[in-house]
């Protein structure tokens, strides 16, 4: 099975460094330059739930543009299909149409934009606004593809063999829970569970005593396939309308208990935290990396999961960071800890390869399914994407300026994820916050 | 944490085996006597998919029934939610207006009703209908609370210790595809997928060699619970809306290759086949028996899975059949061949302890989330729910009548699940057919 491969996103205007927008604040944002234009839907105060555009500081209503007559041809088609309280449709469209409405809402945000005053009503500040998910998600998929994730857990288990024989053959995946994930900000409940303590003869059922995050990439899927007819390597990229970040929160403890031989459920269902602005492949076609040479001896992918342009450019060098708030940073007025400081290069498998694969036996995927990465670490302690690594499965507290220690999370904590292209002579592309605050378990 | 137990479900007048109705071909029907009265989405011949009641060999258009002002109060009420081409609103509703709207129908289609006459042109030939999903699928868990399958299939991996230490504690399960779930008639495509042959060094990518079935019981789920927000067991069975026979199909070289550590992924989701009809908890409550004693040494299960009701009522004896149609069996006249025989007795764990478990930890399981059982399998050879049991993993084909044999499915064969509650005193209330052909895997 060959496939003719495909270029990826090419660069164009829209990724000019030196394009600047006419929207106070917008110029070097961390996360939202006018080269990013992340997709989402936004409730403003006392308004419903719509179709936005995150610029800056602030967010543009995109229905509202629509129709002031101030988008047309593929980009109003494009916006058109973001009419609802899910963007699945805009999803549904393809590369195409969401580049055109790309190219216009560059356009109409740039200095010089003469509509400027017409559009100017149209912005509201994201601040006071309320953040949904970007689009009803159908089925979600977690992966495994962060290698030094897999063999720092493999370890704690298999000292002397922790990756298994499949992992590098394997895009490695499961079937996550759908109904639970949220947008950032949601708080996250401890959940009660079944475990048993390392010491004990029967398990006990009470609150997870060893609750962890998962720093992780989500994938959204766009046009997707049919029931029965696979998605080839070379297409895949055209299924993916764009990115974001997500916390895959983890009970360590209930996981050990339940997960043989079919794999976590309750352990990772209870809650998944998202950013909530789709970044598009668009926007990060300036922090396309060629995947990582294989070490020596690693096998080649099979032909199925093997195409040239995916090996040239197809990974993303995209650095993340978790910080970990907690009370008593908050009452000593003290920043949040950095845990780790990780990187997209750190997948094993590529994006497209994730969705070949998944598609490879004829699974459908839908507009608006949900992959998730998998844990994406780094090499070293500083960069771990989960605290039973970085703390090697708890015997190693991480010890804070506040005098706290931490070897799982406890109430009151607060997680914050964050993603960042940043390349010479470009802007730098961010995805946002991924936050959420534990609260105490039910009584 | 303790409950008060709640009566599971009670006889009334719609059980009585004297009860007829006036639509022909219905007394003695082996699936869907009046007693029975199951929900679906089904569309006419040049009709829009709608709501509909089997009854017999017809089936009756519940919008219709509705604009004709034959039903009122809470029936009407649940028929008003059954408008759209998905049941999630009716079942969403959960079990006192689907109780009003059976006592309704039942008196409708009773012999004696003198609406007959208005009735009777809302009926249509159930063999010249298409049947839907029943509703929009959330999320789809797959359990393994098949005792007998369980140990089958832990025997063929571990001869010694066949039952994982926490199998006897936990309702195991695990997240499953929503989005390749078909209803009965759709044929499955063989799936390629990656495997490593037993005397391979590497794994290779073809067409699936151990295609199986998985004999499983469908749990369709009424109103839910917010996420945060557990289910107690003694209130599990007011969110179970009704049941349905589901075909898991599992691609047994693929699953070996790829379920360490994560669970089975691209082996299940090609395709899952369920039979179209939703069966109420009140149609089944005539076979509602006691939870089977846990043989001596067996754990008490945890507080939280325990409840008295569900210990004196929560199982079900109904009988289930697996049949095999092969182009050498259809080519000879000859019947389909019987592989198995079995009964939801042998569910190790009921519906409303599969049910709490899965919110015990705050998951929200939402109106048409869907649940299987995971394979139900008896005791001995002829009452496996799967190939890989009934023929020890290959070893030993099943020989059939036409000469041929099998060791898995191979291109043409067709697999027929059948379900039906049987018991002295009671009419046998059925499930209708979950049937599916596979089709030869794509070039």
């Amino acid at each position: 099975m060959t496939h003719p491969s495909k270029p990826l996103d090419t660069l164009d205007h829209t990724h000019d460094p030196a394009l600047r927008s006419w929207v106070p604040g917008t110029a070097g944002h961390a996360d939202f330059p006018i080269q990013n234009l992340p997709l989402g839907i936004f409730s403003p105060p006392q308004g419903t739930p719509r179709a936005g555009v995150a610029i800056g500081d602030s967010i543009l209503d995109l229905p509202a543009l629509l129709s002031a007559n101030l988008l047309s041809g593929a980009a109003g088609a494009a916006a058109e299909a973001a009419t609802g309280t899910g963007l699945n449709a805009l999803l549904a469209l393809g590369a195409a149409p969401r580049r055109a409405l790309r190219a216009a809402l560059s356009e109409l945000l740039s200095e010089g934009c003469t509509e400027r005053g017409r559009i100017a009503p149209l912005l509201h500040e994201a601040a006071a606004c309320t953040l949904h998910l970007p689009a009803q998600i159908g089925d979600y998929t977690d992966f495994y593809v962060g290698i030094h994730h897999a063999e720092n857990i493999g370890k704690q288990f298999r000292p002397d063999n922790p990756l298994l024989p499949n992992y590098k053959h394997v895009p490695i995946g499961y079937h996550g829970r759908a109904s639970s994930i949220r947008p950032s900000g949601t708080p996250v409940r401890r959940p009660h569970g079944q475990s048993r303590a390392p010491d004990a003869a029967e398990p006990s059922f009470g609150p997870s005593q060893r609750l962890d995050l998962e720093l992780e990439l989500g994938v959204w899927i766009g046009p997707g396939n049919e029931l029965g007819t696979p998605i080839p390597i070379g297409e895949a990229q055209d299924h993916i309308a764009g990115y974001c970040l997500l916390n895959d929160w983890s009970a360590r403890d209930i996981q050990a208990w339940e997960y043989q031989p079919l794999g976590p459920f309750l352990a990772k269902n209870f809650a998944s935290t998202i950013s909530p602005w789709i970044v598009t492949p668009e926007a990060l076609a300036p922090f396309r990396v060629p995947q990582a040479a294989r070490p020596a001896g690693d096998p080649t992918p099979l032909p199925y999961l093997l195409d040239a342009a995916d090996q040239r450019g197809g990974a993303f060098d995209i650095s993340l960071d978790v910080l970990l708030m907690t009370p008593g940073l908050r009452a000593a007025g003290l920043a949040p800890h950095r845990i780790s400081t990780s990187n997209t290069r750190h997948m094993y498998w590529t994006m497209a390869q994730m969705v070949a694969h998944h598609a490879s036996g004829g699974c459908n995927l839908q507009p608006g399914d949900f992959l998730g990465t998998g844990t994406i670490s780094g090499p070293g302690r500083d960069a771990c994407g989960s605290l039973v690594e970085a703390t090697l499965g708890g015997k190693e507290p991480i010890r804070l300026a506040s005098g706290e220690e931490r070897r799982f999370l406890e109430d009151g904590d607060e997680i914050i994820l964050r993603a960042r292209g940043v390349r010479e002579g470009f802007a730098t592309v961010g995805f946002g916050e991924c936050r959420a605050v534990i609260l105490g378990a039910v009584a």
